[in-house]
């Protein structure tokens, strides 16, 4: 027995769903070409080095990466997140050494965790990703905050949050870590297995454990806010002085430490607040990170991000009730009444096609009846009947579904005919 | 010393680039719609079992496929060719049942072939592709291959030619093998270990070596023509009236049988004759196939369809000298004369943003020469300048690049400001 179903975690995106794909895509292309970011496209796999960095504590890295050989022995991976692979390209291809900087980029792509696949959680999934790239500055950090903001609420999301953190810069965390290390040193054996790898790779992550986070000695843990370097304190604040300027509400929220080492100071996450939403709230988030250049190569630059999950964000719409606006009916269907007349309606079809009316004909030598139900499900808006009259006589009968009007015209006035009413739907819509 | 490069036959698409496949994708969708297709997408993935199919000879399934095990010990295989997803989602939505028919659907999706690079053929390449489903008739070869002739003509191609061939049906192709087979008998230890595995599974595909084809035996070997049926050559001639109604010019290549082991009737080929092309002349090809939805445990109905190689069109365009128009530049350009204003210019651009006008501001605290630097390189039509005296009075600074206007406005006045410079833009751009 055979195995033809589409694997577990992935789906097929087709009818009436990747109409509401290409409402988004299109507003997201939008977005990017309005906030001036140029689209990036990274390989779907990289060489795994590009994701497993050393020491890395995330789970992400840990186990849920699609890792394999491939016919030259070389390892591969499958990209399980955006960021790594457009640093790895901007080093290769000394971005930072272009004339505008920063370098400021999107990317709409797959991305690829072996999971427990769940509602908005797939093992195929999307990402609307934007990086900065270059100059570590606050207003940029805002700047994007600000797009992903404003994107997700031109889709429509009104119950959304910000919550915000700072990690700190370099120094801050390494005393925060040295003192998490020194306090979880005699409670540590009672946690998971998760953990203790934490513990030893890198601490902070311990904070973010879904299941040691009722343990008593979690309560009491050092907080990172009492180990911030006075230039981190400085650079959050102007963060937020520049959230407030721009009238973007948050949260302060110092548990959020995000789910991937790299990140220093500024992490935020956007939440849907629907409790239809449950544990998969998280809309879109990020974070700066310092030291990821440097790390592939290149000069030490700083950047910032964040990758949002197209999935997660539609199930947030459907929670919200939102309803996204889908594409327009057929302009023109096209019914030869004898199997015979079918060419002459594929050349008709072409000639509407090359004029730009969306158009399609009947290849099943099918009733009347039957194609006029056809015309009601595609929404067309002209019918055109190539009879025996039509054939004997050059013709052809168009109908306006919207009017009732038919008219048999000469063919070679089948183009200004249609150019005429359809200029007419044009300054309706427009009126 | 690590990996940080793309990996070999892969790339990073960017910069001048991504424009060119932001038109040419703009470009499919366009003919998608006036064709009424529509979009499906298959995971990049799949159950190995649904490429792999038994006894296939092509070099393709046989030696190039990324092939690797999931962390759950499941055999996944990375899509080398878009049909074989489409027709097994196909039939896992029962789209077979769907009130109208055929099925059109058109993909712009990766492809994965383990092959040596070269130009125009990379290991990760992007293939345009559409599939009509459900119904065998002439008529809709036709159609097909005309949606791909125009949409290549759109590009620009000139020197594009149309190979057709038919393989002819079932009875045809059996009658047909038994014949090499015996023909083929007393030559064929002498030919290539590949035709020697060809000759078992599925001896058409000797005729298509690279290696053996100056061999004496292959010349004198019997011609499928000779053993088609009745209702094959009908078939096949009803397809070539079909082309001479369109005016799609065409030629008859007996030699084409394609690469893949599922095709049957119809193949064809659009080729670049263009010298510069080499041996990587296929824009697209592709061809009828009676079997596979049955193959994939559907009812048994034919589908026909063709892949379009992007990367190999973009060569083709370079080969024959055809400039892809390239997006405009930028409508706003906000220079902050200190550093303390960027959180301002943010705003006002946050607003020109919102009110559709795609425009970027200065995080560097440059001098005004640099500045307009980067206005000349971003082609921005407005420079929108903040200086001391503007934050002051709250107005800014407006200078209209093509007319070098200058004009000073309260903030509040900014959009409106804009709105009469643009329409004035597009009135001009309409005349």
């Amino acid at each position: 027995m055979e195995n033809y179903q589409v694997p577990r975690g992935t789906q097929d995106i087709l009818g009436e769903d990747i109409k509401k794909w290409h409402y988004l895509e299109e507003l997201i292309r939008e977005f990017a070409t309005v906030y001036d970011y140029e689209e990036i496209r990274t390989p779907i796999f990289e060489h795994s080095e590009v994701f497993s960095r050393e020491n890395d504590s995330s789970d992400m890295v840990n186990k849920e990466m699609y890792t394999f050989l491939d016919n030259g022995d070389r390892s591969l991976t499958l990209k399980p997140e955006g960021t790594a692979g457009i640093i790895r390209s901007y080093v290769e291809n000394k971005l930072y050494a272009s004339a505008d900087q920063p370098y400021k980029c999107y990317y709409v792509a797959p991305a690829f965790r072996y999971e427990r696949p769940q509602k908005g959680r797939m093992r195929i999934h999307h990402q609307f990703g934007i990086e900065i790239i270059g100059i570590k500055n606050p207003i940029i950090d805002v700047e994007l905050i600000t797009l992903g903001y404003s994107f997700v609420k031109a889709v429509g999301l009104k119950d959304i949050k910000v919550l915000i953190n700072t990690l700190g810069d370099e120094k801050s965390r390494s005393d925060y870590k040295a003192a998490l290390v020194e306090y979880f040193k005699p409670h540590i054996e009672g946690f998971c297995g998760d953990c203790q790898r934490r513990y030893r790779q890198n601490p902070l992550r311990i904070l973010d454990c879904k299941i040691d986070k009722d343990r008593p000695a979690m309560k009491n843990a050092p907080k990172l806010s009492d180990y911030l370097s006075e230039d981190s304190k400085a650079y959050f604040k102007q963060v937020l002085n520049g959230l407030d300027e721009l009238e973007i509400g948050y949260e302060i929220d110092e548990k959020l430490v995000r789910g991937l080492d790299y990140y220093t100071d500024t992490v935020f996450e956007v939440v849907n607040v629907n409790p239809a939403m449950g544990s998969q709230a998280t809309i879109f988030g990020g974070g700066r990170y310092d030291d990821l250049v440097e790390y592939f190569g290149g000069p030490p630059l700083s950047g910032i991000g964040y990758g949002m999950g197209i999935e997660r964000l539609l199930v947030a719409c459907e929670s919200e009730g939102i309803e996204i606006p889908l594409e327009e009916g057929l302009d023109v269907y096209i019914m030869p009444m004898k199997p015979e007349y079918q060419i002459k309606a594929l050349t008709l079809a072409t000639e509407c096609r090359a004029h730009g009316y969306s158009t399609d004909l009947d290849y099943l030598g099918r009733s009347l009846k039957a194609q006029f139900k056809t015309v009601e499900r595609k929404k067309a808006k002209v019918v055109l009947i190539l009879g025996e009259d039509e054939i004997k006589e050059k013709t052809v009968t168009l109908k306006r579904i919207e009017t009732q009007t038919n008219i048999t015209i000469k063919e070679e006035e089948m183009i200004t005919q249609l150019d005429e009413w359809f200029s007419e739907v044009e300054d309706e819509e427009n009126a």
